[in-house]
């Protein structure tokens, strides 16, 4: 990613902010011309913008890079108060034979049961529970009011908002000859690898007997319900609302829209597009990177477009 | 809103109840000829009803309103029992900085983290948490187990169900050369008018720059979404499972249907109706004070259902 | 239900477990030829199998069954290990006038309000909230972070996954002339029958002035919303992420897929099968057990699918 610097030979940073809110000592951006001229107009201290920007000059400073966006939310990162509170709080529950690692911090009312472990630099927000045996890696950060199954392993730099439940129970039933439904085991584990991030109040289920894993990277908005079995890949990402059954496979660097449906035992392969409210069938199997699907049963963009259209052009003849 | 009350001089009502619960002392509601001589007799002490029953006579009270219904909901609402109880538990944290106002009930179990404020009258449910910084207005009710972050300002009367997460980080991602996301700043606050009613397990996110406004009455039932950024008008109401992605506004009165999905930096403008189910895509703009549109892409309704009668009719003709 | 135990003469068997991750004392599962071959290379010490695995022969048991997976299903919950803690935890606010069972625990942080009741045997877990007038019967299990609303009882045998919110307030509004909307009263209250089970962060309100009720035997998987006054069957499934507005009716044995949303007042009969993201709307009445309908409105499967072929055809033979 290249960026080049441009103003005066020092400038003070200390946060980043809109362009409509920016002080003195924020950091702003500005897409395009337009933003770029009300940035100009602005008290802030710095502009991060394009190329487009060039000729631009000011007794500010300018960040100038090919993927402004992507230089913004860096800086941004690398100015966001970290979080210095650490300890464990008088009112919470941590059973002796909890694994606490250095600079963790423990907020009230948080129940860790036996055999659990927290890694060095993690925090576990107000309310939030612990079950027997689960393992949270370094770095991570939970939110309040979650609820951690036993079984569950999350390795390092994994953000679960609040409210989320990881690690419950599956939805596998057997029907009897009465017509009553037994539960088959949901007794595999979850397992959630480094830098996933995890939006409020998503339910994420255990395996049955085999284990349901989010990879490396992969993001899910709020409310997302991932079944048992369940593989996420690497860097995938799933917007708001959506719901994939039990057993199915989301390739690595797949965009799931918000609201899908995904049934089970289907696979959604690396890098396919998926718009939203889109539904995918039991067992179908989704291929092409890059390649967008909307509908539902999903097919390519193009097709259904073209359905669409073609229907309404059916209707309105229809009336005359 | 006309009402004319008849019956006896005066009659003592406790509470409101259906007409198959009812007994002396409650006030029920017959919406219609058939509800009204089953309420007859029944044990209710009043009723109330619309004009249709302008001839009944009997000894107890009845209250003929132009619009019952709302009639009935304003006396259920003088008739409600009032939260009485106040104080703070003993097991709940709040923060020495923080500022309570009189008449507030802080449950056991809550956490109150510092700089916060809650206004006279409010209450807040057990095991909730307010992270640093939130603003709770006068008279506000937060359910149990609500985590609300900072940066989110309640102003007043506002009802909170249980379970929702208020404030929490938006899904706003850029992607690197990679393919690895990075997530923009999501630093902007969250604004929740006066009289705004929020069902269980709903999820608000704060704005990324912005902030994201709920403005005065609007209704949201249970599990909706609302990303960054989203605005929602006056007295908008937003049926169960609803998600409003990034970005997009709501306007003043409009109504959505339940599992509705509307994509970001989208528009429904005011008073516009949108059936349950609908798809809006990135960007559209729908306007129709009234119109009721349906579908994904929403369209109107009589549109649509021409479309459904159309293609129902043309896929019966190909079989033959 | 038939099964045929092959093999030696006594095997001790201490828990389940998937094919690749068997011990030995474990009891596995192989659906079909080829599971039954990777199974016969595993450490497990017994194989539930179907019919067509007669002629296996080997030192370790067989439990041969005519419905295998719930023959496996039941013998796992006779395995599964049994909560045996019990107690109430010391930070547990369990008010004096509750009347807590023999056998149940009581986790850390559980509030419990007056006049509540927990049957022999159940369990509350971690930070869930019992308001006051609660009734849970015997051997629930009420899971982390619940909240359950006063007017809500539980029969015995009940599950309720962590973060749900059971007896909330209904999405009932009467509108005036302003355009504001005032809550119709929403007093009624919750019953939920024996050995129903409900999904992680589900919300189930509370009757606005009858009940809602959820009848023995009904699954709920996560994220599911029942509206008020909602009358679920016995034994019905509802999948994932499905709403049902108020005063519906779901039949015994109905089948319902994920994100389904069912509307105000609509019926369907038992045994219905309902595909997923179906939608029905307000009033409808869906008959027919057994019989698959699919898509919005929803119809018959075998009709959707015939408009979605002639669709498709007319859509391409508009191309040429």
């Amino acid at each position: 990613m290249g960026a080049r610097i441009r103003g005066p030979g020092s400038t003070l940073i200390t946060g980043v902010a809109s362009i409509a809110s920016a002080r003195a000592g924020d950091l702003v951006f500005a897409a395009d011309e337009k933003r770029l001229q009300e940035a100009r107009r602005c008290q802030a201290s710095a502009i991060v913008t394009g190329e487009f920007a060039e000729g631009s000059s000011d007794e500010r400073a300018y960040v100038i890079a090919n993927h402004p966006k992507l230089a913004f939310a860096r800086m941004a990162s690398l100015l966001s108060p970290i979080e210095t509170r650490e300890g464990i709080a008088e009112s919470a529950q941590v059973d002796l034979s909890a694994k606490i690692g250095d600079h963790v911090l423990i907020a009230p009312g948080v129940v860790i049961e036996a055999e659990d472990s927290v890694g060095d630099g993690s925090s576990v927000g107000p309310n939030s529970v612990l079950e027997a045996g689960v393992m949270i890696g370094r770095e991570c950060q939970i939110g309040p009011n979650v609820s951690i199954h036993s079984g569950t392993v999350l390795r390092d730099r994994v953000i679960v908002q609040a409210g989320c439940v990881l690690g419950s129970t599956g939805f596998g039933y057997v029907r009897d000859e009465k017509g009553r439904h037994h539960l088959f085991p949901q007794i595999g584990g979850l397992l959630i690898e480094d830098a996933v991030e995890i939006g409020a109040n998503c339910t994420i289920d255990r395996g049955s007997l085999e284990q349901t894993v989010i990879r490396r990277g992969a993001k899910l908005d709020n409310l997302v319900h991932v079944g048992h079995n369940v593989e996420i890949g690497e860097d995938a990402v799933i917007a708001a609302q959506t719901g994939i059954s039990g057993s199915s496979r989301i390739g690595t660097g797949a965009m799931i829209g918000g609201q899908v449906g995904i049934g089970e035992h289907a696979e959604i392969e690396e890098g396919t597009i998926l718009g939203g409210q889109s539904g995918v069938l039991n067992g179908k199997v989704l291929r092409g990177k890059g390649v967008v699907l909307w509908g539902t049963p999903a097919r390519p963009l193009k097709d259904y477009l073209k359905e669409l259209a073609t229907l309404s052009r059916l209707s309105r003849k229809g009336t005359k």
